[in-house]
């Protein structure tokens, strides 16, 4: 199955939404995602600050309802590709946007950085995008390393939150760590989950230093599954090798909390481990990538290989099957 | 006119919801609010986590839809008065909630401290509320001061949020100087305004250290009106004496910045100062009371005196002309 | 007696040093403190970040070694007076420091604020200090209210800090409560407890945003006095009215966190009332008068009116006491 | 060369210190470094808070005052190796210590959690040390990757700091990325420089979450050199791959605010690029590998791969003739 949202179709939030889609558990579907400017920054002289108009900003597919998704189950997402739309990518400064200015709740009496649009080249084949120096002619080849910035479902406690903001229910992560092969796991808090994706990056640096990333139009195929009757508190990732938690919050050492904390708990869960025996092992085996450092809460998330933590099998073993499926 | 909600038109977020009432600018309205636990907390027997059901905590009684109001215009509330309704009140600490105490984002691995509720007496003749120690035989009384700790309006952006956030809409703000004289300012983000209120406190100290306030059902009278064609972009507060910029924001000093960047910039704009010349007034003639250091954000005032701002007049001298409506 | 330090004895750092002075327990001595800006800033032209030479700020008198101070004591400090010594005082923005503006740790890519000074007129008589703007013709007097931003004793574990820094030896806590008629109490680290003064502010506002008060040199009485035996873990005030525990930390929730947490046990200890009881009381009867929001550690009061602890008294009694001879 | 501290000469702060060793610039030192308990925890009944007494916590090797250092000039420091000098390591909570419990700082009503030490097997010539549960039997081999917790100057401003602390000398910056192979760059405050090392982890995690790492004693050569006259703003690394600055601050987006400024505006210096061209590259190319998120300072770097970088080369190639010296 195929979605291309019409631009009527997009939508800003995440919860008070209808469904532009629904499907069964288990099913496969291609989205196209715009980027986080609604594809309207096309040029360097394209400022984000005049062709993009609030709160028409960070657009996201869906929300795709899930078939028999009840609160308290978890939605399980996986990316089985996500492939750039266009050859080319922009990325930018945005007044009082970004981790190394004033911002809106940073306030300082500074006026904004200059506002600056890069332009990178794309090339899927060759697996780079290249960065093009505005002020001078510096340019270099990066690997592409395709990713979401935003993914997640309908908020609890009937609220209804900008694409925007990262927190428990997913949204505005931005971590590289959303890239294809993983599985991604979100508590399902309204009936059908209500899913939606959004703000492609070719690549991004730890943090989003600037505020955005190579950002980009995706195709992107994700598999949408259920565990029925059981919770997740804060979105998980799993990947062949590892399972990571993640964390959104103010400021960034509660991030880095959260994110320890759901890893440590889960991990005790799953092994059988004491807490405090799941703490030290996560402390000395952990890692801690960042997401974000620029959105209205910052992401970190806790990571551990799984060949640490002996047998233990999460959800059921969901991640295995669902990576089974896409050969 | 008076309105007291039905159990069932209690709202729990701010946004998202139809109105309750519609009322043209100008208009004084008394209006029953619940407590924080929805009435249900009635003695120390009642545990909050027994009684009360997420989501359905901190009610407000409203939205209230006010004819003609746009986005764009500022919505100016008059608290006339603000009156405990019954003769008891209640505190309580609360799982995991709280400044001194491991939290959802400031996640530990503690056991949540023990939950414990005070009941207070409050006579509104005496205007005093009387503490009495749950483990020991200690009492003793604090002058009564009404405050409400949540108001505010629809938020900006197709959002709804809990009616336990504070942000830029207002919200759970929880500063013991949103009492009876004051007149409040809200930027209107959607037609009508949809100014809800709740979460009276017969007092509460600085930061709401333990996460509640003396938390009580009251009885208020305010009196809504309308600033045509002037923004405000964060919640603010007149007084006879003083004008006051809120700030909502983790961490703490942010909700410092946006309150402090406000009340300079707001005062610039009022006296014709350079934005620097404010900037060393509020340094030297400024205070910062705080609100809430306990909720999803923290927020902080900035206050400072009219006589030291000259001549200047704020929204038009509209809080001067409702204060003369009380008499 | 009296103390006026030579140019060359002046002190940048708490611990490190010798003393400058020993006295008896009980002395009253009025020690003669220069500006932060070590008297070099007279004029607006006199910008600070040119006639002053890094680390050479900040100076303070002392150190003065009290006889008989031992580890685990507590040094009592009682302001009898605070007294301007000139009819100027001067007060400025500075590149990269303040509440407003990107600094050395919230590091920003913007350039620095325009360097300014003001110049105020201290009239003691009146209890004035008058402000005129910079880039208009507006002035206006402000209460005098005269305060050392800067007071504390050695650190503990062979530290030595420079005078900038708050932390729990005191040092830059830059609050206003550090006023005539406050007895302050500091732990004792090393034997004589190496007492140092500075700072003075004729008045400053709450957070001291644009970095810096209303700064003067000071004549300023103290008597200083030991409480053997007992321990003080982070700087408190006392005076006729109330109790104060100070914090001092980053984020300002620690600095909040830290100061109401020392209150809420020591208002445990003095009256005997259980921790969460005095948690409640203090919810409710505390306050939380913010220092300074612009320091290497932001510092927050918690406070207290006595007469809401019943018959508690504090330190054996030694407000009271030396509050008596001062007349 | 070789250096074994007596007992005595140890060191428990940077700065206010005689040195132990005087060294030419380009000298080898193999310097032996106990743990950070002072090896005083050696089987799982040994707690630290009984059998180590503060402040006699974390000592380090030194300090080394290398001839010719200057302030304004950057010291050089090269791992050419790091060898756990025991067969065992430890680890432990320790009360009110850590990430996910209630602090000094982020004070708490809670008790401590449990004091628990864990005791690993260090197994040089496999590359792995063993972690043992405490509570259950479960054990997992880790790879064994030594690193310095703790390496440092002696700050300015006459200031001396305790070891735990890390700031713009170095410190216990506590990240995995300072492990054999680096050359380590500090700015020289005071001449000779005065550096000293210690507190080496047999590895850690990204954040060290429960407080401490794989605790443990080691012998390491770095080779000690000098790059005159060119100053060094905060700890900088170099590899043969990549380039690090380290920021250290509260709260935690300040430690990554001060390391990708860092690097931001190093990285223009060194290629020529404009400091937004380089804000973009960074953007998209950087990392940010998390060091502390316990200590008084939490520690992140900000990291580039030298080959987006184009021909740039730092501290004038010194990284690359000391790589040489070691074969």
């Amino acid at each position: 199955m195929k979605f291309r949202p019409t631009p009527d179709q997009l939508s800003y939030t995440f919860g008070g939404r209808e469904p532009v889609l629904t499907v069964a558990p288990g099913t496969a579907v291609e989205l196209y995602t715009e980027d986080c400017f609604g594809g309207r920054v096309q040029s360097v002289d394209d400022l984000p600050s005049v062709v993009c108009e609030f709160p028409y900003l960070n657009p996201v597919t869906g929300p795709i309802h899930v078939e028999g998704a009840e609160p308290g189950d978890t939605l399980a997402v996986h990316f089985v590709s996500i492939t750039p739309a266009r050859d080319w990518a922009v990325s930018s400064t945005f007044p009082h946007f970004g981790a190394l200015t004033g911002t809106h709740t940073t306030a300082t009496l500074h006026p904004p950085l200059d506002e600056v649009v890069w332009r990178y080249d794309v090339d899927v084949q060759a697996g780079t995008v290249t960065y093009h120096a505005r002020r001078g002619d510096y340019s270099v080849a990066l690997p592409l390393d395709p990713m979401h910035g935003t993914a997640g479902v309908a908020p609890a406690a009937f609220e209804s939150r900008m694409t925007i903001v990262p927190d428990v229910h997913g949204g505005n992560m931005d971590t590289p760590e959303l890239r294809a092969g993983v599985t991604a796991y979100f508590g399902v808090n309204v009936p059908g989950a209500l899913f939606a994706l959004g703000d492609g990056h070719c690549r991004q640096g730890d943090g989003e230093v600037c505020g955005t990333g190579v950002e980009a139009a995706m195709n992107t195929v994700v598999i949408l599954d259920l565990v029925k009757g059981v919770a997740t508190p804060t979105p998980r990732f799993e990947t062949d090798e590892a399972l990571m938690s993640a964390g959104s919050a103010r400021p960034l050492e509660d991030a880095y909390r959260m994110s320890q904390h759901d890893l440590v708990t889960w991990s005790a869960e799953l092994t059988g481990l004491d807490v405090l025996d799941a703490y030290q092992l996560i402390s000395q085996a952990g890692e801690a990538p960042v997401g974000n450092v620029c959105d209205p809460n910052y992401t970190m998330l806790a990571k551990v290989a799984k060949k640490y933590l002996g047998t233990a099998t999460a959800y059921e073993g969901i991640h295995a099957r669902l990576r089974s499926l896409r050969s």
